[in-house]
């Protein structure tokens, strides 16, 4: 049996989603497909509209037979770092291949990308270098830099888009951890990743989905047609359970409090606060009313939005820089779920994994997982108490979902 | 001019206040009465119902011409604590007098009852001990001590009593600091410190009246003739402005989140936070929905009720031992309000007072005043957003209160 890999958040699943997976199955051949999933915070910095579980039940509906859960120490990570982490885990997996989206769609504008950049590394270095003296955020900086390398020959992709950028830590993740995965990608339908208006086909992206639920409450009839028939009815099994579909401002009294209670001091063993943006970061939190508030009062050149959104989650969740940076490749496979078909291509392969595989949170792993539980204990605050309370223990009591389907598609 | 200081709570002020500061100024001659009164968090380990601010004006209206906030490491301290920083701060003040209300009335009781103590000191201790061994808490050690050693005199007042109590650990404070302060005491007016329910005279006790106010949301009309017109439009100011009496229930979801996000080495950082009782407070934050459950499910014989609400509260304001400790005695007097009074008399031994005053917080005293401040802040965050901003900025905004008026008296 072979496997094709895909990284996700799934937030929410959609159409785009599944012709992704439909695409890749088809292409590669593949008899199952895993995702390397995200859980309960993202890598922007933001809580999941909808816990990990709701999420890996789409997934499996949506056409994946296989979801791991992505940890904490590399989902709320920059792209490298998150690159690196996915890649591991599909590897440990025994993936064949792993499926991107992007725009161009092929994968030898990648690769010769990543030759060009890899010849220019001198210059290109230097360049970001001096963007960044300029007072250009990292990200904002290589983008800058790529542009002024000015490949003008077709067979290079954009890198200042953000789907190419993830796309070329893949594949530079791949080169560097000599992983036997090919890399392949399939087009993008339609929507691009930061559009926020609908158009008029069935395809949308995940943040006009998020905006569309954001701006109607509870009131989901006007994405239904972007959207598999479990994404809406898990949609709307959630609000009814749960009440809410997840959001930064739902935190906002957590990050606050921890913010006026913290000491400078304190907030510095937190993972990437650094430079003096705990004082910056203490002083908003008096002042603003809202997270968004806060969020505008923070801001600055030097740090991307995401970033300072990724400082937040990480005092939010308490994750220490000695925690993040204990281990720099996964040392397990969490499994949130499978198909009739995952589960025997697992059972195929579970001598092969090079990971321990962790279906259920015990004594003996609870240590080693602490990081993705705090994130799911936290996570599970923003219901009201009764919610709140089978949220923040599902990380113990929940076991992998399991869809009885043939092939895992719907 | 001469003074008589008080230590008080004033959760909320009420006649019986008014009575034991009318009754301590004609008994001692005094001309003004100073107030060492504790900030938003109490004794007990509980909030108080109205901020500091709210609690200094009704102070003044009832009788008292000088407040001054006994520190957050002070106020939420054991009664040996907590006396040994009223006294100091009195007697920095310059007071002739302490004068606090018994059951007694007799100032001679206590100072036999501290006799009689000092002289069967070894088997006092030694009973103590024993009771603690048994598994007693502290307190009801100290108590069951007490009634094992049984000085069936006259001249013995009952140290199971928690106004006696605190009576005793006043005078013994002023003889370990060898104060120039007389201790004197007031027969208390017919409400038992813990007395729940109200009787028919115009006192009723402050543990009553909070339970009335809490069982009656914003309808306080059932307590108008235990309280002066001054607390009751204060109070009345103080829910229309702020919308809430403050309670623990909302600090809980802070609370719970803390424990939630926290380390059980973390929180053993915290005062008081000994012996593995974190990991009781970690497991129980899990499994409750509201800040009773929480208690109900952490109590245990060996803690009363109040160490471990006390607990909460330093968790809740992030007070460290390291900060709990770094004075054991008063470093500062932090004026909160003042009669005009009030003012002649500070004006007068301005240069006299023993302790720095400090009127207003700046850049110069912020660090000093840091529990208290970082007090004020979390308490501010029980309101909401709009509100809340107000109040928790207060403790940089609020001047001292001035009343205008001859005396201080209505």
């Amino acid at each position: 049996m072979n496997a094709v890999g895909v990284v996700v958040e799934y937030n929410p699943f959609h159409n785009g989603h599944a012709y992704h997976i439909e695409k890749a199955r088809k292409e590669t051949g593949a008899d199952v497909v895993i995702a390397a999933m995200s859980g309960n915070f993202l890598q922007r910095g933001e809580p999941a509209l909808l816990s990990k579980w709701a999420r890996t039940r789409m997934a499996l509906h949506g056409g994946c037979d296989i979801v791991i859960e992505l940890p904490y120490n590399f989902a709320t990570q920059q792209a490298n770092s998150f690159a690196s982490g996915a890649v591991a885990l599909l590897e440990a997996c025994g993936c064949r291949y792993l499926s991107f989206g992007s725009e161009s769609g092929e994968i030898d504008d990648f690769l010769s990308t990543i030759h060009f950049l890899k010849e220019s590394n001198d210059k290109y270095q230097h360049l970001i270098k001096q963007f960044v003296q300029d007072g250009n955020s990292y990200p904002k900086a290589t983008s800058l830099a790529f542009k002024a390398l000015s490949p003008h020959h077709d067979q290079t992709v954009d890198l200042s888009k953000p789907n190419n950028i993830l796309g070329f830590q893949y594949i530079t993740a791949i080169q560097n951890q000599g992983a036997q995965m090919a890399p392949t990608t399939v087009t993008r339908k339609n929507a691009d990743y930061h559009d926020e208006s609908f158009n008029t086909s069935t395809i949308a992206s995940a943040t006009s989905l998020r905006k569309a639920l954001f701006a109607n409450d509870g009131h989901i009839e006007n994405i239904q047609r972007y959207v598999p028939a479990a994404t809406y009815n898990g949609l709307m099994d959630y609000y009814n359970e749960f009440g809410l579909f997840h959001n930064w401002e739902h935190y906002w009294p957590f990050l606050q409090f921890r913010l006026i209670q913290s000491s400078p001091e304190e907030l510095r063993n937190i993972y990437e606060v650094e430079e003096g943006i705990e004082y910056r970061l203490i002083s908003a939190a008096q002042e603003a009313g809202s997270f968004s508030e806060f969020m505008e009062n923070v801001k600055t050149k030097r740090y991307t939005w995401t970033r300072i959104q990724r400082i937040c989650v990480h005092i939010l969740t308490n994750a220490s820089k000695e925690m993040m940076l204990k281990n720099n490749m996964p040392q397990y496979l969490r499994l949130l779920g499978m198909t009739d078909n995952g589960r025997k291509y697992l059972h195929h392969k579970k001598n092969a994994l090079q990971l321990p595989m962790i279906s259920r949170v015990s004594s003996k792993n609870e240590a080693e997982l602490s990081l993705d539980i705090k994130a799911s204990k936290v996570y599970g605050l923003a219901a009201t108490s009764l919610q709140s309370k089978k949220l923040l223990k599902q990380d113990f009591l929940q076991p992998p979902v399991l869809l009885k389907t043939a092939n895992g598609l719907q």
